[in-house]
């Protein structure tokens, strides 16, 4: 397959080049000028921008079921009386159309990888695989110090990795997921630990979301979140972990040191009032930072073009300095950090890389003139702008329609009628 | 005209409710379940938001030819060695597809009506007239306390009073626009004063937007730039000021007791890293806020979609308080404030208002399911979810397309292709 002529952000420098890309069994064989292979199909980018595929490092894409279920509420409230009683009623059923939404809506904004943490987490791996995309998933536990609960946590954790293991698909990895260390005993910890390193797998938690969460863990231990982290054994190169807004730059630097990921979620932590993200100085650290959305019922959208551009707003602001943080560096939380995060040859486009890329229609009010292309995927393009997909090499949108799954279709199941 | 069976958010409360819309004479005629009334056009709704047309009260809408221009520079470098320099060599041509280019953008985000100001103003005008849009436009007087270059400023101002009173169209409205207290002298806001009285029209002018310019104001006349404005007899009902970031609660309550109207553009803001306008103390003093894009070269869209959900990620973050604005402030700062400033009857969907409407389009990944209708269009919409616009009864788009102008002619000569 040939990708003929578009304005590619190649390499991980991101340089801008007018090229061919050749795709073969999976893999970028070639970027180039006018290349020759004989190809199966040829796709005309000449009014498009070819990105690498992004990374959606932390989200839980079927709480779009959730979506704008309440607004502008205290967060414990919105926790307690909407979220989680409206969590209790989700069916698996429920779970596998939430995905296939949220998957669909994803897609369209660029994203070729995820990386998930819900429960029903089949239904889950199972949408993943009939749109296309490559997860990463997890089943979140949470056993809030119940024994009980922590035999079933377990139980459903191993289940879901026989599951992983037996349908072996190249779209669903498994992940361990324990919720946080604020709902995770010091047990289950451990294990998810051990496990880890027995099945040479991720983890990925909620770290340092909101500020009460760190002093209750401070007061509870006597110590940081991170150091909770490092004495069960879990901070290391496998660790991805979700916000740290709170997180103290001697955390950072722990961080920094262990080779772990933190996953920052702009949206979210500004509509939940969460705080400001340090990313500055996680990056000076040396912090392998990514970016993610997180949920539906918290963003309210899992469009990571529009998080790559109020992550570098809400620093500038923060900052009260426009020069903060370059345009660059988001790209590569979305793009090269979370690939290093999940082992993946992905987030570059160049020869011998996974052939995930995504083709943004230049042809758009919104995204002209081209002062600079890199400039106009950061801090203009939205979700909806990608029309032409690949994922491992295959098309899962090509020229603004799935061929994977049948769009009509799910949105019917959700366009219903409010009287 | 009738709209049929969509979802409304009706009248001042903004109350769902699932009902047609009759348009009579640029009118809305009335509300109501199954009218009958005899129609040229009815429009099928049935999976559309009908919202009241958004009105974006600060933009340079030309400012489009500047998208990308420069990034992630500081401020006085960003302005002296890009967009200055690229600015003088704009000609009347270029502002002319330029607000083409802009309008076009801005229409698919739901704008009817906006507030522009810039150079080359009868450009803009032309072509606001041929889009179908209402603007709002004002020469911007920058004098620099340069006694000719203020009659310069002047002779503009006055022929292009004498273009929009010829042109005599309803779409085009003449604003006096000195650019700000610090590039204006004392001799040139009295003269936009005395006129401003003298022909009856609304007065925009950038206030407060950098801690820089305040203080410069401070050192040089010994008061606030507000009570300059006072000073010089700007501050009452007509005045609409941009930005306001460094307003202090004493210059809120001044311009809450003159009824005067402060356009918030969080983008900007945050993107030059100007600061966080007090949203929260305006309101509450019961200052008139509006919402505003500014240009593209700072936004970089002109997207008053994701504006309404900036402005209120941006508070919640601000003040760590997921509760401290509501959809509905925010919805009535794109809405039925900046129509109060502007004395339109217009920002709100109930029989006897002008009839300014945009058709949200549902049937969409990201907006869905229909949880709360307020809250997909706060958080979840973006710019092109707009596929039908009327501006006082006219169509510009239908189903997607635009009626008025040729929108693929226009994006023909912004597609250059860059080697």
């Amino acid at each position: 397959m040939i990708i003929k002529n578009g304005m590619i952000i190649y390499g991980d420098e991101f340089t801008i080049v007018r090229s061919d890309v050749l795709i073969e069994d999976g893999v970028i064989k070639e970027v180039g000028k006018n290349i020759r292979a004989p190809a199966d199909m040829v796709i005309d980018a000449s009014s498009h921008l070819v990105i690498p595929g992004l990374i959606n490092a932390h989200t839980h894409v079927s709480m779009v079921l959730l979506r704008g279920l309440a607004e502008d509420v205290p967060l414990q409230e919105w926790l307690q009386n909407y979220i989680w009683p409206r969590e209790r009623e989700l069916k698996r059923k429920d779970i596998y159309w939430g995905t296939l939404l949220g998957l669909v809506e994803m897609a369209r904004s660029g994203v070729t990888t995820f990386v998930d943490m819900y429960f029903h987490i089949e239904e889950v791996a199972k949408a993943t695989i009939e749109v296309g995309l490559r997860g990463f998933l997890g089943y979140g536990m949470v056993d809030l110090e119940n024994r009980e609960k922590l035999e079933v946590e377990i139980k459903e954790t191993e289940k879901f990795y026989e599951y992983v293991t037996k349908i072996n698909s190249p779209l669903v990895n498994f992940v361990l997921a324990p919720h946080a260390p604020y709902t995770c005993s010091l047990e289950c910890l451990k294990w998810v630990s051990k496990k880890a390193n027995q099945w040479n797998v991720p983890v990925t938690i909620h770290l340092s979301e909101t500020k009460k969460e760190v002093e209750e863990i401070r007061k509870k231990y006597g110590m940081t979140p991170t150091q909770l982290l490092d004495e069960v054994g879990l901070l290391n190169e496998k660790l991805i972990a979700a916000h740290g807004v709170w997180l103290s730059e001697e955390e950072l630097r722990m961080l920094s040191s262990a080779n772990a990921t933190v996953v920052h979620c702009p949206a979210s932590n500004m509509k939940l009032g969460s705080g400001v993200f340090p990313l500055r100085k996680a990056l000076d650290l040396g912090v392998n930072v990514a970016l993610g959305t997180d949920g539906a019922a918290s963003n309210n959208t899992l469009d990571m073009l529009r998080e790559m551009r109020l992550a570098s707003l809400l620093q500038k602001v923060a900052h009260l300095n426009p020069a903060i943080v370059k345009s660059e560096e988001i790209l590569k939380m979305a793009t090269v950090n979370p690939a290093k995060a999940l082992g993946l040859k992905s987030g570059v486009i160049k020869e011998g890389y996974i052939a995930d890329l995504a083709l943004i229609n230049l042809r758009r009010p919104h995204l002209l003139p081209l002062n600079s292309p890199t400039s106009l995927l950061i801090y203009s393009a939205r979700g909806g702008d990608v029309d032409t997909l690949f994922v491992n090499g295959e098309i899962v949108i090509l020229d603004g329609e799935f061929l994977t799954v049948n769009e009509e279709k799910i949105l019917d199941k959700f366009l219903k009628v409010i009287e």
